[in-house]
Protein backbone atom coordinates (compact mmCIF):
# COMPACT_ATOMS: atom_id res chain seq x y z
CA UNK A 1 0.00 0.00 0.00
CA UNK A 2 1.17 3.39 -0.59
CA UNK A 3 2.24 5.52 2.03
CA UNK A 4 -0.47 8.05 1.75
CA UNK A 5 -3.04 5.66 1.65
CA UNK A 6 -1.43 4.09 4.40
CA UNK A 7 -1.61 7.48 6.67
CA UNK A 8 -5.13 8.23 5.86
CA UNK A 9 -6.48 4.91 6.96
CA UNK A 10 -3.98 4.68 10.05
CA UNK A 11 -6.09 7.99 11.62
CA UNK A 12 -9.39 6.89 10.23
CA UNK A 13 -8.85 3.99 12.26
CA UNK A 14 -7.12 5.65 15.08
CA UNK A 15 -10.34 8.12 15.36
CA UNK A 16 -13.05 4.85 15.92
CA UNK A 17 -11.86 5.47 19.58
CA UNK A 18 -14.12 8.81 19.82
CA UNK A 19 -17.16 6.05 19.66
CA UNK A 20 -15.31 5.44 23.06
CA UNK A 21 -15.41 9.12 24.65
CA UNK A 22 -18.70 9.43 26.41
CA UNK A 23 -20.36 13.06 27.51
CA UNK A 24 -22.88 14.57 30.21
CA UNK A 25 -25.54 14.59 27.57
CA UNK A 26 -28.00 11.62 27.92
CA UNK A 27 -29.86 10.35 24.78
CA UNK A 28 -33.32 10.75 24.02
CA UNK A 29 -36.25 9.05 26.09
CA UNK A 30 -33.89 8.94 29.27
CA UNK A 31 -31.19 6.89 27.39
CA UNK A 32 -27.47 5.74 28.07
CA UNK A 33 -25.02 8.89 27.74
CA UNK A 34 -23.83 10.27 24.20
CA UNK A 35 -20.89 9.70 22.91
CA UNK A 36 -18.58 12.04 21.07
CA UNK A 37 -18.97 10.89 17.38
CA UNK A 38 -22.71 10.36 17.88
CA UNK A 39 -23.00 14.30 18.61
CA UNK A 40 -20.60 15.14 15.87
CA UNK A 41 -23.09 13.47 13.40
CA UNK A 42 -25.95 14.63 14.89
CA UNK A 43 -24.60 18.61 15.01
CA UNK A 44 -23.25 17.80 10.98
CA UNK A 45 -27.12 16.91 10.10
CA UNK A 46 -28.49 19.44 11.96
CA UNK A 47 -25.99 21.92 10.56
CA UNK A 48 -27.07 21.14 7.03
CA UNK A 49 -30.82 21.26 7.89
CA UNK A 50 -30.80 24.24 9.82
CA UNK A 51 -28.27 26.13 7.76
CA UNK A 52 -31.05 29.06 6.67
CA UNK A 53 -30.92 30.47 10.14
CA UNK A 54 -27.10 31.15 10.43
CA UNK A 55 -26.39 35.31 11.21
CA UNK A 56 -23.84 35.32 8.00
CA UNK A 57 -23.97 33.15 4.87
CA UNK A 58 -21.90 29.77 5.70
CA UNK A 59 -19.77 27.52 3.83
CA UNK A 60 -21.72 24.58 4.85
CA UNK A 61 -18.92 21.99 3.99
CA UNK A 62 -16.55 23.47 6.17
CA UNK A 63 -19.76 23.77 8.69
CA UNK A 64 -20.36 20.29 8.63
CA UNK A 65 -16.37 19.15 9.00
CA UNK A 66 -16.01 21.06 11.88
CA UNK A 67 -18.79 19.27 13.67
CA UNK A 68 -17.52 15.62 12.41
CA UNK A 69 -14.31 16.62 14.01
CA UNK A 70 -14.58 19.15 16.48
CA UNK A 71 -13.78 16.53 19.07
CA UNK A 72 -11.41 14.06 18.17
CA UNK A 73 -8.95 15.65 20.52
CA UNK A 74 -11.13 14.15 23.27
CA UNK A 75 -9.67 10.65 22.13
CA UNK A 76 -6.87 11.63 25.07
CA UNK A 77 -7.94 14.64 26.49
CA UNK A 78 -11.19 12.96 27.22
CA UNK A 79 -14.65 14.92 27.26
CA UNK A 80 -14.63 18.29 29.78
CA UNK A 81 -18.40 19.20 30.67
CA UNK A 82 -18.86 22.70 29.67
CA UNK A 83 -19.82 23.69 33.21
CA UNK A 84 -17.00 21.86 35.27
CA UNK A 85 -14.38 24.72 36.43
CA UNK A 86 -11.52 22.63 37.29
CA UNK A 87 -11.02 20.53 34.43
CA UNK A 88 -11.83 23.47 32.11
CA UNK A 89 -8.99 25.23 33.65
CA UNK A 90 -6.57 22.21 31.91
CA UNK A 91 -8.32 21.31 29.20
CA UNK A 92 -6.56 23.32 26.27
CA UNK A 93 -3.22 21.68 27.21
CA UNK A 94 -4.62 18.52 27.04
CA UNK A 95 -6.51 19.33 23.72
CA UNK A 96 -3.26 20.78 22.19
CA UNK A 97 -1.41 17.45 23.05
CA UNK A 98 -3.93 15.47 21.65
CA UNK A 99 -4.42 17.17 18.24
CA UNK A 100 -0.88 17.13 17.36
CA UNK A 101 -0.66 13.32 18.38
CA UNK A 102 -3.65 12.34 16.32
CA UNK A 103 -3.59 15.01 13.27
CA UNK A 104 0.12 13.39 12.67
CA UNK A 105 -1.45 10.52 11.73
CA UNK A 106 -2.55 11.83 8.27
CA UNK A 107 -0.17 13.08 4.90
CA UNK A 108 0.92 16.52 5.95
CA UNK A 109 -1.13 18.73 3.83
CA UNK A 110 -4.51 16.63 5.10
CA UNK A 111 -2.71 17.29 9.13
CA UNK A 112 -2.03 20.80 8.11
CA UNK A 113 -5.83 21.36 6.66
CA UNK A 114 -7.85 19.47 9.77
CA UNK A 115 -5.76 21.37 12.04
CA UNK A 116 -6.63 24.70 10.65
CA UNK A 117 -10.25 24.05 10.67
CA UNK A 118 -10.09 22.60 14.08
CA UNK A 119 -8.26 26.12 15.09
CA UNK A 120 -10.70 27.48 13.17
CA UNK A 121 -13.50 26.44 15.34
CA UNK A 122 -12.15 26.72 18.38
CA UNK A 123 -11.20 30.74 17.90
CA UNK A 124 -14.98 31.50 17.47
CA UNK A 125 -13.91 34.30 14.74
CA UNK A 126 -15.42 33.48 11.12
CA UNK A 127 -19.18 32.65 10.50
CA UNK A 128 -18.45 29.12 10.35
CA UNK A 129 -17.27 28.62 13.39
CA UNK A 130 -19.47 30.19 14.87
CA UNK A 131 -22.75 28.71 13.52
CA UNK A 132 -20.90 25.34 14.10
CA UNK A 133 -20.50 26.57 17.95
CA UNK A 134 -25.13 27.36 18.32
CA UNK A 135 -25.41 23.94 16.95
CA UNK A 136 -22.41 22.26 19.48
CA UNK A 137 -24.79 24.33 22.25
CA UNK A 138 -28.08 23.63 20.56
CA UNK A 139 -27.92 19.80 19.92
CA UNK A 140 -27.53 18.55 23.83
CA UNK A 141 -29.96 20.98 24.88
CA UNK A 142 -32.55 19.69 22.41
CA UNK A 143 -31.98 16.14 24.16
CA UNK A 144 -31.47 17.45 27.44
CA UNK A 145 -35.46 19.34 27.09
CA UNK A 146 -36.62 16.20 25.53
CA UNK A 147 -35.48 14.57 28.93
CA UNK A 148 -37.06 17.19 31.08
CA UNK A 149 -33.95 18.46 32.03
CA UNK A 150 -32.73 15.92 33.81
CA UNK A 151 -28.37 16.61 32.89
CA UNK A 152 -29.29 20.31 34.41
CA UNK A 153 -30.80 18.57 36.99
CA UNK A 154 -28.03 15.95 37.93
CA UNK A 155 -25.17 18.90 37.42
CA UNK A 156 -27.26 21.44 39.71
CA UNK A 157 -26.33 24.22 37.33
CA UNK A 158 -28.29 27.73 37.53
CA UNK A 159 -29.97 29.68 35.03
CA UNK A 160 -27.06 31.98 34.46
CA UNK A 161 -23.93 29.26 34.30
CA UNK A 162 -26.53 27.79 31.72
CA UNK A 163 -26.90 31.41 29.82
CA UNK A 164 -23.52 31.75 30.06
CA UNK A 165 -22.83 28.73 27.34
CA UNK A 166 -25.83 29.46 25.35
CA UNK A 167 -25.54 33.21 25.24
CA UNK A 168 -22.92 32.35 22.59
CA UNK A 169 -25.36 30.53 20.71
CA UNK A 170 -26.43 33.92 19.50
CA UNK A 171 -23.27 34.88 17.97
CA UNK A 172 -24.21 32.00 15.10
CA UNK A 173 -27.75 32.42 15.27
CA UNK A 174 -30.08 34.76 16.55
CA UNK A 175 -32.36 32.75 15.64
CA UNK A 176 -31.76 29.70 17.20
CA UNK A 177 -30.73 31.46 20.26
CA UNK A 178 -34.44 32.78 20.47
CA UNK A 179 -35.62 29.21 20.89
CA UNK A 180 -32.69 28.41 22.97
CA UNK A 181 -33.66 30.94 25.14
CA UNK A 182 -37.42 29.94 25.11
CA UNK A 183 -36.48 26.45 26.47
CA UNK A 184 -34.57 27.72 29.39
CA UNK A 185 -37.22 30.14 30.33
CA UNK A 186 -39.24 27.30 30.07
CA UNK A 187 -37.71 25.41 32.63
CA UNK A 188 -36.78 28.08 35.09
CA UNK A 189 -40.37 28.69 35.54
CA UNK A 190 -40.86 24.86 35.98
CA UNK A 191 -38.41 25.04 38.18
CA UNK A 192 -35.99 22.64 36.65
CA UNK A 193 -33.22 25.11 36.64
CA UNK A 194 -33.12 27.45 39.84
CA UNK A 195 -32.78 31.14 38.90
CA UNK B 1 -41.86 28.41 17.20
CA UNK B 2 -42.76 29.26 13.62
CA UNK B 3 -44.28 25.69 12.00
CA UNK B 4 -40.94 25.34 10.27
CA UNK B 5 -38.31 25.31 12.48
CA UNK B 6 -40.37 23.13 14.63
CA UNK B 7 -40.66 20.43 12.50
CA UNK B 8 -36.96 20.60 11.76
CA UNK B 9 -36.52 20.16 14.91
CA UNK B 10 -38.88 17.49 15.52
CA UNK B 11 -37.23 15.47 12.71
CA UNK B 12 -33.99 16.49 14.65
CA UNK B 13 -34.80 14.94 17.86
CA UNK B 14 -36.16 12.06 16.13
CA UNK B 15 -32.80 10.85 14.24
CA UNK B 16 -31.65 10.94 17.69
CA UNK B 17 -32.95 7.27 17.87
CA UNK B 18 -30.89 6.24 15.34
CA UNK B 19 -27.75 6.04 17.90
CA UNK B 20 -29.53 2.77 19.58
CA UNK B 21 -29.65 0.76 15.58
CA UNK B 22 -27.03 -1.58 16.48
CA UNK B 23 -24.61 -3.17 13.50
CA UNK B 24 -22.97 -6.30 13.51
CA UNK B 25 -19.91 -4.39 12.70
CA UNK B 26 -17.90 -4.52 16.15
CA UNK B 27 -15.55 -1.11 17.12
CA UNK B 28 -11.92 -1.64 16.98
CA UNK B 29 -9.87 -3.57 20.26
CA UNK B 30 -12.29 -5.98 20.11
CA UNK B 31 -15.02 -3.54 21.32
CA UNK B 32 -18.87 -3.91 21.17
CA UNK B 33 -21.15 -3.38 18.20
CA UNK B 34 -21.06 -0.08 16.80
CA UNK B 35 -24.66 1.98 15.90
CA UNK B 36 -25.65 3.53 13.02
CA UNK B 37 -24.90 6.78 14.04
CA UNK B 38 -21.51 6.42 14.59
CA UNK B 39 -21.31 4.11 11.62
CA UNK B 40 -22.23 7.37 9.38
CA UNK B 41 -19.98 9.93 10.86
CA UNK B 42 -17.34 7.74 10.53
CA UNK B 43 -18.01 6.91 6.92
CA UNK B 44 -18.57 11.08 6.31
CA UNK B 45 -14.99 11.52 7.74
CA UNK B 46 -13.90 9.36 5.71
CA UNK B 47 -15.29 10.02 2.52
CA UNK B 48 -14.00 13.40 2.83
CA UNK B 49 -10.62 12.09 3.16
CA UNK B 50 -9.99 10.07 1.06
CA UNK B 51 -11.97 11.74 -2.22
CA UNK B 52 -8.89 11.84 -4.14
CA UNK B 53 -9.63 8.10 -4.92
CA UNK B 54 -13.12 8.23 -6.29
CA UNK B 55 -13.38 6.83 -9.64
CA UNK B 56 -14.95 10.03 -10.98
CA UNK B 57 -15.31 14.09 -9.39
CA UNK B 58 -17.69 13.87 -7.04
CA UNK B 59 -19.46 16.88 -4.74
CA UNK B 60 -18.02 15.75 -1.90
CA UNK B 61 -20.97 17.82 0.34
CA UNK B 62 -23.75 15.86 -1.22
CA UNK B 63 -21.56 12.35 -0.48
CA UNK B 64 -21.13 13.00 2.85
CA UNK B 65 -24.66 14.25 3.36
CA UNK B 66 -25.78 10.55 1.95
CA UNK B 67 -23.30 9.06 4.49
CA UNK B 68 -24.76 10.59 7.08
CA UNK B 69 -28.57 10.11 6.42
CA UNK B 70 -28.20 6.68 4.26
CA UNK B 71 -29.45 4.85 7.40
CA UNK B 72 -31.97 6.78 8.90
CA UNK B 73 -34.87 4.19 7.92
CA UNK B 74 -33.23 1.57 9.74
CA UNK B 75 -34.71 3.44 13.22
CA UNK B 76 -37.92 1.70 12.06
CA UNK B 77 -36.80 -1.37 9.88
CA UNK B 78 -33.71 -2.05 11.72
CA UNK B 79 -30.13 -3.13 10.56
CA UNK B 80 -30.21 -5.57 7.87
CA UNK B 81 -26.77 -7.86 8.00
CA UNK B 82 -25.07 -7.91 4.42
CA UNK B 83 -25.24 -11.33 4.39
CA UNK B 84 -28.76 -11.73 5.97
CA UNK B 85 -30.52 -13.66 3.28
CA UNK B 86 -33.63 -13.92 4.73
CA UNK B 87 -34.25 -10.52 6.16
CA UNK B 88 -32.62 -8.91 2.92
CA UNK B 89 -36.13 -10.05 0.80
CA UNK B 90 -38.43 -7.63 3.25
CA UNK B 91 -35.57 -4.80 3.15
CA UNK B 92 -36.72 -2.65 0.74
CA UNK B 93 -40.10 -2.63 1.97
CA UNK B 94 -39.84 -1.77 5.63
CA UNK B 95 -37.53 0.72 4.60
CA UNK B 96 -39.92 2.56 2.22
CA UNK B 97 -42.12 2.65 5.13
CA UNK B 98 -39.49 4.16 7.32
CA UNK B 99 -38.62 6.74 5.14
CA UNK B 100 -42.20 7.96 4.02
CA UNK B 101 -42.82 8.60 8.09
CA UNK B 102 -39.61 9.52 9.14
CA UNK B 103 -38.75 12.33 6.41
CA UNK B 104 -42.38 13.26 6.65
CA UNK B 105 -41.20 15.04 9.96
CA UNK B 106 -39.52 17.77 7.80
CA UNK B 107 -41.00 20.76 5.92
CA UNK B 108 -41.59 19.75 2.36
CA UNK B 109 -38.89 21.01 0.71
CA UNK B 110 -36.12 19.15 3.28
CA UNK B 111 -38.43 15.68 3.10
CA UNK B 112 -38.26 15.62 -0.77
CA UNK B 113 -34.75 16.69 -0.80
CA UNK B 114 -33.92 14.13 1.86
CA UNK B 115 -35.56 11.29 0.33
CA UNK B 116 -34.71 12.08 -3.19
CA UNK B 117 -31.01 11.94 -1.73
CA UNK B 118 -31.62 8.98 0.00
CA UNK B 119 -32.92 7.33 -2.74
CA UNK B 120 -29.86 8.36 -5.28
CA UNK B 121 -28.00 6.35 -2.73
CA UNK B 122 -29.59 3.47 -3.21
CA UNK B 123 -30.05 3.44 -6.88
CA UNK B 124 -25.99 3.02 -7.42
CA UNK B 125 -25.97 5.24 -10.26
CA UNK B 126 -24.45 8.09 -9.92
CA UNK B 127 -20.85 9.05 -9.14
CA UNK B 128 -21.45 10.38 -5.66
CA UNK B 129 -23.91 7.63 -4.88
CA UNK B 130 -21.29 4.97 -5.84
CA UNK B 131 -18.55 6.60 -3.99
CA UNK B 132 -20.39 6.47 -0.59
CA UNK B 133 -20.96 2.96 -1.50
CA UNK B 134 -17.52 2.55 -1.02
CA UNK B 135 -16.95 3.50 2.14
CA UNK B 136 -20.40 2.18 3.08
CA UNK B 137 -17.98 -0.96 2.64
CA UNK B 138 -14.85 -0.05 3.68
CA UNK B 139 -15.27 1.01 7.15
CA UNK B 140 -16.77 -1.74 8.50
CA UNK B 141 -13.66 -3.86 6.36
CA UNK B 142 -11.52 -1.75 8.35
CA UNK B 143 -13.02 -2.43 11.54
CA UNK B 144 -12.90 -5.69 11.15
CA UNK B 145 -9.64 -6.30 10.24
CA UNK B 146 -8.23 -4.20 13.00
CA UNK B 147 -10.16 -7.19 14.89
CA UNK B 148 -8.76 -9.97 13.29
CA UNK B 149 -11.58 -10.63 10.93
CA UNK B 150 -13.86 -11.65 13.89
CA UNK B 151 -17.70 -10.86 12.46
CA UNK B 152 -16.71 -12.93 9.62
CA UNK B 153 -15.87 -15.55 12.10
CA UNK B 154 -18.84 -15.30 13.77
CA UNK B 155 -21.29 -15.45 10.65
CA UNK B 156 -19.03 -17.68 8.84
CA UNK B 157 -19.10 -16.26 5.61
CA UNK B 158 -17.28 -17.46 2.58
CA UNK B 159 -15.36 -15.71 0.44
CA UNK B 160 -17.24 -15.44 -2.25
CA UNK B 161 -19.72 -14.01 -0.12
CA UNK B 162 -17.61 -11.06 0.97
CA UNK B 163 -16.29 -10.78 -2.90
CA UNK B 164 -20.05 -10.43 -4.17
CA UNK B 165 -20.54 -7.47 -1.62
CA UNK B 166 -16.91 -5.67 -2.25
CA UNK B 167 -16.46 -5.82 -5.48
CA UNK B 168 -19.55 -2.77 -5.71
CA UNK B 169 -16.32 -1.11 -4.27
CA UNK B 170 -14.47 -0.63 -7.28
CA UNK B 171 -17.49 0.86 -8.88
CA UNK B 172 -16.97 3.95 -6.99
CA UNK B 173 -13.39 3.28 -6.24
CA UNK B 174 -10.63 1.45 -8.02
CA UNK B 175 -8.32 2.09 -5.45
CA UNK B 176 -9.87 1.55 -2.37
CA UNK B 177 -10.75 -1.84 -3.90
CA UNK B 178 -7.22 -2.46 -4.12
CA UNK B 179 -6.95 -2.17 -0.59
CA UNK B 180 -9.87 -4.38 0.32
CA UNK B 181 -8.67 -7.51 -1.88
CA UNK B 182 -5.32 -7.13 -0.40
CA UNK B 183 -7.27 -7.18 3.31
CA UNK B 184 -9.57 -10.19 2.01
CA UNK B 185 -6.51 -11.86 0.51
CA UNK B 186 -4.62 -12.01 3.56
CA UNK B 187 -7.66 -13.49 5.36
CA UNK B 188 -7.96 -16.19 3.32
CA UNK B 189 -4.47 -16.87 3.38
CA UNK B 190 -4.63 -17.16 7.53
CA UNK B 191 -7.36 -19.02 7.14
CA UNK B 192 -9.81 -16.51 8.91
CA UNK B 193 -12.04 -16.89 5.56
CA UNK B 194 -13.01 -19.86 4.10
CA UNK B 195 -11.97 -19.86 0.44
Amino acid sequence: MDKRLEKQLAFSLEIDKEKNVFRQTHLSGHGRNENDAEHAWHMAIMAYLLREYANEEVDITKVMLMCLIHDIVEIDAGDTYAYDEENLKTQKAREDAAKERIFSLLPDDQKEELTALFDEFEAYETAEAKFAHSLDNLQPLMLNNSNDGSDWIEHGVSASTIYGRQRKTKMGSVKLFEITDQIIRDHIRKGTIPE
